[in-house]
């Protein structure tokens, strides 16, 4: 036995034909990991969510038997890689549905969207003033007439071009400072950042370099980490590029991954793979662009409280346990390679902040880009991803709170779901005939169904009628169809693995069967229950009424189409006309390039952060009553929805 | 030849026992450094000061003659330490004049006083207000209804207890915040220190350390490091130590290490040396009053503007050379650490600022330490160092210049020179019937004539008319002694080697014949010419009169008994009423406790440097012409001497 486990054996994995060697009876989750291939899981590998599933085709192991694998997939060899043990060399196949296709996170709207941003920052809403700048001075030699020392000297040639009362040397750069002043003929170029109110000087390089000045702004999200390069000399954003978080591996939402640190001591590992994830992207984008990483003076982040905790590698657990903390809200600009993000060696790495445990700077920096905090009459804002964070209010006053919904919109949860990546249904229609009409992301065959999707999907699932008000499949549907519809077929409704299915899309030649479960249908009410209740908790709260509402502002990575009408349908969010819903995009990228252009926007940032009000759900009387409430289509209150009232319950 | 080179020889230097091992042909002086050993040196190596005398007992070397050695000193196997070649293992004694008592530099006198003047930071001159504090903060712990993170948690309990709008974290602190809170029940202590307008924490600890809180103070001389060690809690001082600057022996004056730094690309050598020095300090005083090192948390320098470049490692080139300029006048602080300071290892080292190439931190310690700078009347500033420099000013302006006077009043470039410690003949009297009277430093056997006895030498020589107003031997002092004067005996008066001298003491059993020669005299006039050219120059180019000066402040390592009246005698200082003459010893020391004790005080200090307006000497149109004037005993034009004519001129 002692023998057997000393053994090695190679793991390859297929269509990549990536490999890695392990020793006997490692768990194959594991395995994949370390050969650096994505498997999906939301469990973390405890083996309940049934999500990493792959196919043996050669080799031994022993796999613990699971009601999560038909017996179809036991016959086909198809076993959950988290409960399956190696014993030998193997060949394991990774099915379609876990493929990540990177490059299409979302780029291209969102480039363009977000250079309409820093536009805003041109056009003055706040003043272009970089974080980081650099600045070519050309300063009079010294003399025996002039005989100021060299970094007195330096300082007035600063304080000439900018405001800067308060001043800061590292040690490194004063003692440079005189040579390269006395080999450049004192025409040199500094590089200059800004930490709280002091104005360091980072860098001192002789000639003029001030052309060169970029920077990275990254949103760290649960899932998904995109990075944009922005010119500090310009506003412009350049490039974008994205990739999924590669922590994804130990849990699919954040409080997995603070519980699968604690119980490995892999704090170290999970700050590792974000700092990879991030070096990975400007490295990409650097590349791409022909940049030196030494030109790249400045990283800014934005995510939630964990990822930020966990690039830092600061305490994360209390997020998860009382008293539900951060280590930090406000985190001081640092030196990126103090963490061993790979930019200028003396680059400050600089985070958005945030408010509390489950409200992070990513909401800050939504707050910031919709610009909430300047509003005159009363506004929402909510980002739904693993967390439906929701924000209320104007210029005068702001409450935040986090619904927890889980990951079901992301894609998470869902039989079929996957992020919006290419091939996933975006948009969703089910005809009065039954058919169903879709479109993917990249016009390629269907994947699965990201969040936009899936809102189709079930609001049409509900004006349909195939669906109840509790979410329950409609028993009645056989007979209760409307007038010519197809949903009397059979085919469209069926048996599965889970219990009832809708079939969505039937099996193609280059596709599997797309479907919705009863178990899918659940998750995702819940989830819209849960931010619906949230909203319903602030607004009660503040004693705001819908009709105060002036505007509604949607974040998330649901799809480049949000169809906010059935977002309405569902009672995810307040009964409003629809031109008072706004969907967002990625504001947290949006608010970190903000920043990152603009200390007044730093500035604005961290009152938005001080002034917001934290309401914790959990322990909220109200809320758990008003969640309930909300796990009806569109609620048990159907006062609340008076246009969908109108619309559906008349068609229905 | 090839082979000879390569042999190592061991050297033994006795009384000490101190040995080394060097390749053969390797100068003694050299292996003199390497072993640890101080040799006097003034030219750094030249071979043309004749200091750096030792005596071979045994073993071959080889020898360049030398003018400097008498034919007795030749036939003693005296050699100059410099211009010897080893060539065989050897033995040599060095001479007890070469000896230093470190643990006799001016100390208690120099801890009393300046006990006394932390006592005017106490008495509400500067408020009592550290540059580093540790605070003791009981946090209420965070919960479900207080949800603020430990970072901002700290910084709300932190400004509670001070003021601090501007507050830095660094990374590694922020990283072990969020352990060290909860470990103690989130009462801790934090160490924070100020850095500009920002107050940075530089320390966490769990529990109550707030009465450990030290610091030392550094005056970085020439000649002497002396380190004084105190109580941040009460701003007592608790204890006092110095040693020689082991830079010593690359030169006695800065300009001479300057040249032997660039021509031995020795720079990092000069500053371990230094810093060598420093610690060795402190971890004499810590040891001696039971300290822990991790205690000690702040440092603080003054001194002039090569030593702290050369501590800091900055380039001091162009402090000897065109356009004569610092790199830095003002420091900011840094991590002591980062020069190899060994107290706690994210303390603090602060560096008062300095004025320019020449007027270092040490006089901007002085003008501090005797408030010249809120002084109604004109003041003058003046500390006798290697350099003289002077100050000139009061509440409205400042003036100020280095009279480079070479460092005869400390003893260097004069034949019994000395500095003053044990043995250093520090008052001396000429009687009228002309037996020498004298006291020395300890009360021991004189082994040499430091500062004040210097002074006391040159007033009572020409006073007593054994010199004539050029400072030349009284050609006539045979016949034209006055009545009853043992002046007459020959005895008392011979040529030496170095061509005419005045015994001052007769050899004794326990200690050598001490004299003063024409070029003593010579090089001390020079001294005194240079320090009252630069007081003339300030004071015409301000058009300040003699009667226009209220008080004269003089600092220096002279001694502890200064006869200011001889120093009127002499023609350095102006002839002022006597009791506007004050000396008020090592006012760089004290001015860097001022600064440690207040912040005001170093947001003053720096105010001091910015508003003192240098004079050039070297450039200046009347330096040289008013030198040349003061090269007389006292001044070519009598009439500025007044009380000089009357008491000395009458009796001759």
């Amino acid at each position: 036995m002692e023998e057997t486990k000393k053994k090695k054996y190679t793991i390859r994995f297929e269509p990549s034909g990536l490999k890695t060697e392990v020793s006997a009876g490692t768990v194959l989750l594991d395995a994949a990991r370390q050969a650096g291939i994505y498997l999906s899981s939301i469990c973390g590998g405890d083996g309940y969510c049934g999500k990493c599933k792959v196919v043996v085709d050669e080799g031994q192991f022993q796999a613990r038997p699971s009601p999560l694998l038909t017996p179809d997939e036991t016959r086909e060899n198809m076993v959950l890689a988290c409960q399956t043990r190696i014993l030998s060399d193997m060949i394991v196949t990774v099915p379609k549905f876990h493929a990540l296709q990177t490059s299409q996170i979302l780029m291209d709207v969102d480039t363009r969207r977000f250079s309409e941003l820093a536009g805003e920052v041109q056009a003055g809403v706040f003043p272009f003033d970089p974080l980081v700048q650099k600045l070519y001075l050309e300063m009079t030699p010294p003399s025996v007439q002039d005989h100021t020392a060299d970094h007195e000297r330096l300082y007035l040639a600063i304080r000439e071009k900018i405001d800067a009362p308060i001043m800061q040397t590292g040690f490194r750069i004063l003692q440079k400072l005189s040579r390269v002043l006395q080999d450049s003929g004192y025409k040199a170029t500094v590089t200059i950042g800004r930490r709280g109110g002091t104005t360091e000087v980072i860098e001192v390089e002789g000639g003029n370099h001030c052309r060169r000045n970029f920077a990275v702004a990254v949103d760290l999200g649960t899932t998904t980490v995109v990075a944009h390069l922005v010119d500090l000399t310009n506003a412009r954003t350049l490039d974008a590029e994205a990739t999924y978080n590669s922590q994804i591996n130990f849990g699919e939402d954040y409080i997995r991954r603070i519980i699968y640190a604690e119980e490995n001591n892999a704090f170290d590992e999970m700050q590792n793979r974000l700092v990879h994830d991030a070096n990975s992207l400007i490295v990409t984008l650097a590349t791409r662009q022909k940049i030196d990483l030494q030109d790249i003076t400045t990283v800014i982040c934005a995510g939630n409280t964990a990822m930020v905790h966990f690039l830092l590698n600061l305490d994360p657990t209390r997020i998860r346990r009382e008293p539900y903390i951060a280590s930090a809200g406000f985190i001081p600009p640092i030196r990126a390679a103090e963490v061993g993000i790979q930019i200028n060696k003396r680059g400050l790495l600089y985070c958005l902040p945030g408010v509390a445990a489950y409200v992070g700077s990513d909401i800050v920096g939504g707050v910031l880009t919709t610009r909430l905090f300047t509003k005159k009459g009363t506004c929402l804002f909510t980002d739904i991803g693993t967390n439906g964070e929701v924000v209320l209010g104007n210029k005068d006053w702001m409450v935040c709170a986090s619904s927890s919904a889980g990951p079901a919109f992301e894609g998470s949860g869902v039989k079929h779901g996957m992020r919006a990546g290419a091939g996933a249904i975006e948009k969703l229609t089910i005809c009065d005939d039954g058919s169903v009409q879709f479109k993917t992301i990249g016009n390629t065959h269907p994947a699965g169904i990201c969040g936009s999707g899936l809102l189709d999907t079930l609001a049409e699932l509900f004006t349909n009628g195939i669906i109840d008000r509790t979410g329950r499949f409609n028993p009645a549907i056989n007979c209760r169809a409307p007038a010519g519809a197809a949903l009397t077929s059979g085919a469209k409704y069926s048996e599965g693995d889970e219990g009832r299915q809708f079939e969505l899309v039937p099996a193609g030649n280059e596709h599997q069967q797309i479907v919705i479960t009863q178990a899918d249908i659940d998750n995702l009410v819940r989830s819209k229950a849960g931010v619906f209740a949230a909203i319903r908790v602030l607004m009660e709260s503040t004693q705001t009424k819908l009709e105060d509402l002036d505007a509604i502002y949607v974040a998330g990575g649901f799809g480049n189409f949000l169809d906010v009408r059935h977002a309405i349908t569902i009672g995810m969010l307040p009964d409003v006309p629809l031109e008072k819903i706004q969907f967002v995009g990625n504001t947290s990228i949006a608010g970190a390039k903000t920043v990152l252009l603009s200390r007044k926007a730093l500035k604005t940032a961290e009152k938005i952060a001080e002034s917001m009000t934290y309401f914790d759900l959990m322990s909220h009387p109200r809320y758990m009553d008003e969640f309930i409430k909300a796990c009806f289509l569109p609620h048990t209150d159907l006062s609340l929805f008076p246009s969908v009232t109108e619309t559906v319950m008349h068609r229905a």
